[in-house]
């Protein structure tokens, strides 16, 4: 890797760091420099805008957040082992993820959602390849004859990730991780209620 | 109520809509002056700083939301259908909410969480009451015997409110109604599990 390209990468991390925390409209050139130590100079020169730099920023957080899932699926056999991985890593989440201020495909979906169609397209993006990786599971589960034919694999997509960052929203609020815990027995509970019995 | 006292009232619900859409680091004083239809003066007449209009707009905006819950609660007898009119009011919130942008207190924890000490606790209080009328209709539940005693009255309140929101997130991001109509049926469904049999 360049001189030129470790420099990118190291501002696309620490803008990660800084968007996820204060959201985009919150953060101010200032702030960037700031996060990256750099002068104004020196960041316009790897981006046009701070818009690129939002995009740039966002697309590693969200590469960042799916690798955590791809790694801890690896070698984990059976869908409702596979759906539990899922429910377990998230809510551990808080602590292990490299990027602080919680999930950045949340935050930037309530940030975006009425103000920034490009993060609010990406945000779509990256939700759908998480809903899918959901729906793919519970798919090949019915397929298997581990899940009940009758089970919707688009809906439990919908109900995990919605309970899961429902819950990462409540236990930041709080600084309380009770909420996530409450979330992952109750979802553990679920998924075991889609097993062919 | 006086001229001044309605301007001011105007001043707040103009500003909550536009809060909740764009988040208040996202709302300039230029935005502020377009939504309102006032110079900077006619705003500062009332309010000292953004920030204290941001927060007399939050304290509307959830009183605004807690009002829906307390007027379809009305007359409902029964844990169980008291909880399921708390899910059906909340499923049909993007529609026949009063404020635009979706859920004031799921917007503000969020935006507020890692930025706005003010106003996280604003959203912790409002959000705690929001868990304490869930949680004190499981407990009245228990005592007249129509939910499991070995329900935690708590834990409901983390899974409603967790799933509801989350759901919402997902309902806004992708204009699409689905995810809060699984997340109904699915909490319908948690809900009943609760009964006595």
């Amino acid at each position: 890797m360049s001189k030129a390209e470790e420099t990118k990468n190291r501002i696309i991390q620490q803008a990660a760091n800084l968007f996820n925390q204060q959201g985009y409209a919150g953060s101010s050139m200032s702030d960037i420099m700031a996060a990256t130590g750099l002068k104004k100079g020196g960041i316009y020169n790897h981006f046009a805008s701070k818009d690129e730099l939002a995009i740039a920023a966002f697309d590693f957080a969200a590469q960042q957040a799916s690798q955590r899932y791809l790694w801890a699926l690896k070698g984990k056999r059976g869908a409702i082992a596979r759906l539990k991985t899922i429910i377990h890593t998230f809510s551990t989440s808080p602590d292990e993820f490299s990027i602080k201020g919680g999930c950045p495909l949340l935050n930037t979906a309530i940030e975006s959602d009425d103000t920034h169609p490009v993060l609010r397209e990406k945000t779509q993006t990256a939700m759908y390849q998480w809903r899918n990786l959901i729906h793919q599971i519970v798919k090949k589960g019915i397929e298997r004859e581990e899940i009940q034919p009758k089970v919707d694999p688009d809906a439990v997509a919908t109900i995990l990730i919605s309970t899961m960052e429902g819950s990462l929203m409540l236990t930041r609020l709080y600084g309380d991780r009770i909420h996530m815990q409450r979330a992952k027995e109750h979802l553990d509970h679920y998924v075991e209620g889609l097993q062919v019995s």
